[in-house]
């Protein structure tokens, strides 16, 4: 086996043949653990990014007041989280087979909506892999404050090891998913109710907010929008359950829904008690990338648990684990939507095909390439991220409530409940997506916005071009088998044994086989004429002058005009080449064969083919 | 013609037909213009080299007595000056046709010596464009203080610019090259007699020497013995008339020597004359980099002439032209060598050939950018680069002397005037061979002597390869055609127009066609199978099950087995591929082509060929 093949091998592992392919069925238990890890682990910086909001609107002279909206936009949140969940309820029993946004809204809205439902999801879980991997770096560096400075490469390594991972194709386990998932909520529910239990009827610690001197004038209602857009994020990967029902044990949809359930009480839970203690103990964002920063949940872990206790810890790396794993979930859910694009026809087809890993390595590698780029262009910065990432998952969840709503036009069931409940969910996704982007424009989410366009207009693109080659390369019944008249040119730069072969392979393919010599140098005409008499078997040799020491000219001249002179003639140019022991002896050797394909690679009746002949 | 064609037309002009090749003869005043500003250019930087060793001796406290060895230093530089002039003169007459080092050492001392010589001179030629560079930058930075600190992008743009004018192949214009030349000659004489003049009689002025308190245990005669290798810069590319002879007019050796003997005598004249003036103006070296450095060139002119005066600049800006037209001539010399040594198998083939422009197109870039590597590498500081420069020079000097020792010798003539003047020559080029490798090891030396011995070995293995390929593909009479059957396998991932013309011309190829389908997918065999009997024109149509989705795998199977069946069958291997009407559209088709020809490239008796269909 050559060298990168084994290496390969070593690396990636056996290959997995088709019908190996994955079809365990996963429990409840389990089914929580693989689905949920994205939603759950968005209370790791929800919470820090509503009150960076509210921070701003506590120092700039509104005082304690709008700072003490924390809690009351969690229940908001809650609200809005208890109408998306009846609707992903809702979906999971009308798509029981697996209804993600793209597909509910491509039957439902039409192939519009559709793409737009799949730019956003696409660009959604690049920045879930962008914003769980930044956000899972700054919960390390609370911990370990030693890696400050290093926030980068640490966040890139995560990456370039999650891609590694999935390109081995890694099964999807539940076991091992279950292990952060599970420790992060025993950790944030203990810290959250411990933290509850001893604070509740003692008098809020007042946050050191210092407010400006001069009263600026600002929309206090916009600040407040603001704060609630940002809480939004804690919905992101909410509808992760509704894409797999078919990976849970019969009954699927049951199963699912239930879990779907479950996930959202403790999510919403854990949303309130973080917020809460954040509240109660006065604890406010730190300035991330400044030495010593510690997240809002660590500083919350110090304040209950104590500073450096195994409590803290825990809560610490258990926060890593799950956020990693939620960048991980984007790695199985990116591929796959990217080959149902690309069947669809509005992605590279390249991006449709499952490695020998079963796995869809073009789509890990897209998403790999992506997910770097943002974390190096916002410096693994969770605070820059988050502002991009709500408006697409808002767009996916608005597209496919919607979708629901006009399926259940057509089944004819209009103001039924289920209409009337998926009708109440899209008004109101549709509000938020509109308040997100109007709040979060100038803060990154214009970046998103633009790249939706662009992301759409490379689909219509994309599709555009394979409908033409569809057809351009139509075929009817009647089309005929064109005739073809053969003729091969054989490239004889000298005589050596290399050549034999060539000529022997040349008279093998066709009866009009022409020897070409290239006069590069006079002196070698009359020695190539030699050998020719000795070795050419009754091939004619054509010289062919080149007063501008150029191989390539005299060549294609000569087959043009053999072309014109019988435009049904298809020409094969042997290019006779040697192939030497080890690639960089190739230096050594002229090139000539790539050089004459790119020359007649315009002509379309001509095929170039390199004969080689083996150096031992 | 296409974007890439046109540009190239504009940026590099027309070919060049090879009978129009550039035959003009020059006159001596020409010839003394294109062959000198090699040698010539040396005086702009020597002087400085000999006075950087002698400051140092100055301030460690020898005392001013060192530093007052400047101009016997020039002295003892003549006289090894004058036989080195002899020792060419005799060269040019017994080598009319050209005697450069490389020939003159291989004719006599065999292919080993003749290798050291091309090694040496291939190093000489890259320092020459590095060394010259930096100094003409550095007289540019002495005239124009405003480009400290970009003295690195400078050389490094004068170097991408020199090229450029090479790739174009302008022609060796004698009245170009008689300006700079010519104004430098005239520049210096005219500072270094006037200088002269005006300081004859007066006492010297003292330089600004401070003795070092403590006296450093230093061996005194090494450090004059170094300044006098130092001095050795001076005589760079005095050879330079020896190489071509042939450019001179009839009688080409008679005019090449008595050119020869004019370059000495001016390169002497004006060598004395600026060490004259800089040591009686108390002139020193100043650090190189420093805002407001000034060559001690420039120092003198500003001494001499008055600070910012009409000679000032005269001299400076004619400095800068002499020693760009020095780098200039290495882009002549390097890629001819190369040429030759290509020829004589010892260095890559592509290097032989030349462009459509005329000129050494590879030579000239490898040339380019071993130059510039060197730049970055040492800063454009010519203090760095002057102690590797002056090793490969003599080296190449020594071994020409000896070449001409053997000669005379084979010749019968031993002890002849001939013979005693080379022999001295041999041996006073090797005394300073070995001292300049000796006292100037530490400071740069070594990295030509190691560069020295790489070269050397990179000519024995390709020299090897060459040797060992002509004996692989050598031919006998009596050696025959083999015989070849031939299959042709056509690859069909579905019906499509493109697949009917692959189809005509695997049929005009073989009588035994056999289309393969590889199933990726098992919903589309049904279609496959189908469409096949109706424009399958009677090909047996094979189906290769992938279990693991290779495309490429069973394809290798399926030619490994035919082959093992038959080995004398010649399997041609037929991929249809579409070609876009834009290059990016590829992006879009999937490339089975090159990845089977990777896949099968180590297979002896397998061709694989693209048959392409154009999307108008």
């Amino acid at each position: 086996m050559p060298f990168f093949a084994q290496l390969k091998r070593v690396l990636f592992g056996q290959p997995i043949a088709t019908k190996q392919a994955h079809t365990e069925r996963l429990p409840k238990r389990y089914g929580l653990a693989v689905f949920s890890s994205d939603a759950l682990s968005s209370v790791a910086y929800a919470t820090e990014e509503v009150q960076l909001i509210l921070k701003l609107a506590g120092t700039i002279g509104a005082g304690i007041a709008y700072y003490n909206k924390l809690v009351p936009i969690v229940f908001v949140l809650g609200f809005l989280l208890v109408i998306i969940a009846i609707s992903y309820y809702q979906t999971i029993h009308a798509y029981p087979e697996g209804g993600g946004s793209y597909s509910v809204s491509k039957s439902n809205l039409g192939h519009g909506l559709g793409r737009i439902a799949g730019a956003a999801l696409l660009i959604d879980y690049i920045l879930t892999v962008a914003v769980s991997v930044s956000a899972g770096v700054a919960a390390l560096v609370s911990a370990v404050p030693a890696i400050h400075g290093y926030e980068i490469h640490v966040a890139v390594g995560a990456v370039v090891f999650i891609t590694f991972l999935n390109l081995r194709g890694a099964k999807e386990s539940g076991a091992i998913f279950a292990i952060p998932t599970y420790a992060f909520i025993v950790g944030t529910l203990t810290m959250g109710i411990y933290g509850f239990a001893m604070g509740v009827g003692k008098p809020p610690i007042p946050p050191p907010l210092v407010p400006m001197e001069e009263g600026y004038d600002i929309v206090m209602w916009f600040l407040l929008l603001k704060a609630f857009a940002a809480s939004c994020t804690a919905l992101t990967g909410i509808e992760a359950i509704s894409n797999g029902v078919q990976a849970f044990k019969k009954p699927e949809a049951e199963n699912a829904s239930k879990t779907l359930i479950v996930m959202v009480v403790i999510l919403f839970t854990m949303f309130f008690f973080v917020s809460w203690c954040a509240h109660h103990y006065g604890i406010l964002p730190q300035e991330p990338g400044t030495p010593g920063y510690q997240t809002v949940m660590a500083q919350i872990a110090g304040a209950v648990f104590g500073a450096n206790s195994f409590g803290f810890y825990f809560l610490q790396f258990s926060t890593v684990g799950i956020l990693f794993l939620a960048a991980n979930t984007a790695y199985a859910d990116f591929p796959r939507l990217s080959s149902l694009l690309a069947r669809d026809g509005i992605l590279p087809r390249v991006l449709q095909s499952q490695g020998d890993r079963l796995v869809f390595n073009n789509g890990i590698l897209v998403l790999t390439a992506a997910a770097i780029l943002l974390i190096l262009g916002f410096r693994a910065d969770t605070h820059l991220l988050v502002p991009l990432y709500a408006i697409g998952v808002f767009t996916a969840f608005t597209l496919s409530q919607s979708g629901m709503v006009v399926r259940w036009l057509k089944l004819g069931r209009a103001w039924s409940l289920p209409f009337v409940l998926n009708l109440i969910g899209a008004i109101m996704t549709g509000i938020v997506s509109i308040s997100i982007a109007l709040t979060k424009f100038e803060d990154g989410a214009w970046v998103t916005i633009f790249a939706l366009g662009g992301v759409y207009l490379m689909f219509h693109l994309i599709n555009k071009h394979y409908k033409y080659l569809a057809r351009e390369l139509s075929i009817e019944p009647t089309d005929q088998i064109p005739q073809a008249e053969t003729a091969v040119m054989l490239l004889v730069p000298r005589m050596h044994k290399g050549i034999l072969q060539a000529i022997a392979y040349a008279q093998a393919l066709s009866t009009d086989v022409r020897a070409m010599h290239v006069t590069l140098d006079q002196k070698s005409v009359g020695q190539i004429k030699k050998d020719w008499t000795t070795f050419g078997a009754d091939i004619p040799l054509v010289i062919l002058e080149s007063p501008y020491r150029s191989l390539v000219d005299p060549i294609l001249e000569y087959v043009d005009q053999a072309i014109e002179e019988n435009p049904d003639l298809m020409v094969t140019v042997i290019v006779p080449q040697a192939m030497p022991k080890y690639p960089w002896h190739s230096l050594l050797h002229s090139n000539a064969a790539t050089s004459i394909k790119r020359a007649l690679g315009s002509r379309k009746n001509v095929v170039v083919t390199n004969v080689r002949y083996f150096l031992s």
